[in-house]
């Protein structure tokens, strides 16, 4: 396999996602550090060359540069045992993931990083007249996550596949944007059996 | 295959991204519709049976239902030419659909709604509040497939794939939702490109 790095910052739940992957399949990644709160992710140079987007995570792959957190786990676990094969599970898969990132990122991660990094009195206030509908947001995702835990012990299928570790990052770290992680008691069980997983490693 | 059902708002780009790719590969779809803007997708019913989530596309599979337009696009073009064999290419296909969710779509196409269908007098004030955000990201969301687009045909490798498919939906309209395709010149050679592949169906 080429030479793995991933451009992160460790902060970050979407770098997680990545690190998370290949510690339960064991691929060893280098690691490059960015602080995303000093701007070091908008430098022309890190445009120019890792990705034109401006954000982290970016897994470089030898010379080619792979955006987006839940694309470069696809890059590390598809035929592994994290991607179901069969055909309706592989795309149920990429459903949660999609869900992640619409429904379930920019409110939870994006109030945990406004009111947790940011500060409160920090936020413009634009982003202040915004936070209603983030929890709003946050909240329906969550509950829709518990609804289906209720009856599934996995997102998808009977173990653990990427929908779960995309899904985990952020909402295992909700509390620090002021959602109540034991209103979503099905979903505080399905977090214990993701760290029982062998080869897990907590966020840092 | 078992019986595929789409069910849909015609007027959404995301219900349209799964119309052009069955049309693309030649499977048939039946098609249920739903008017979003009179609440048909928040039913009891459509919640408890279509999706929970309350949101169109799903794509129905026999009895088994499949909500995330870009997760039913995938469902129905794994393993065809539309979805790149290559691993990195098939990685970074699908960093082009989560960008699409995360950067393009919440963006370009919220505002397309939001002026053309719901019509800007009707806007809340916290949805108002929100459109300089929102055409900025959009505008730089354009702009970076513009200039990609300015030394690839395609987004991903040397054809059409599920990438173009899911980004040419909310592109093609963008102008309802008040941006301006003359300004990206490589976008519109694309967009052109991809109205010219055999089996394209316009939007309705």
């Amino acid at each position: 396999m080429d030479r793995l790095i991933l451009h992160e910052d460790p902060r970050s739940g979407n770098c997680y996602k990545i690190l998370l992957t290949a510690a339960l399949l064991g691929i060893p990644l280098e690691r490059r550090f960015y602080d995303i709160m000093h701007g070091q992710t908008r430098t022309p140079e890190f445009l120019q060359t890792v990705n034109a987007n401006g954000r982290i995570p970016v897994l470089q792959i030898g010379d080619k540069f792979l955006p987006e957190s839940n694309a470069a786990c696809w890059y590390l676990a598809c035929g592994t045992r994290l991607v179901p094969a069969e055909r309706f599970d592989q795309a149920d898969m990429l459903r949660w993931m999609f869900f992640e990132q619409y429904n379930h990122e920019p409110n939870v991660a994006t109030l945990r990083f406004w009111l947790h990094f940011v500060g409160e009195r920090n936020l413009t206030e634009q982003q202040r007249a915004q936070i209603p509908a983030k929890r709003a947001g946050g909240e329906a995702a969550l509950a829709l996550m518990d609804e289906h835990l209720a009856e599934h012990d996995w997102l998808v299928g009977n173990a653990i596949t990427l929908a779960d570790i995309a899904l985990y990052a952020y909402t295992h770290a909700c509390e620090a944007g002021g959602f109540r992680l034991h209103d979503y008691r099905n979903v505080c069980e399905w977090l214990e059996r993701v760290a029982a997983e062998p080869g897990f490693v907590p966020m840092d």
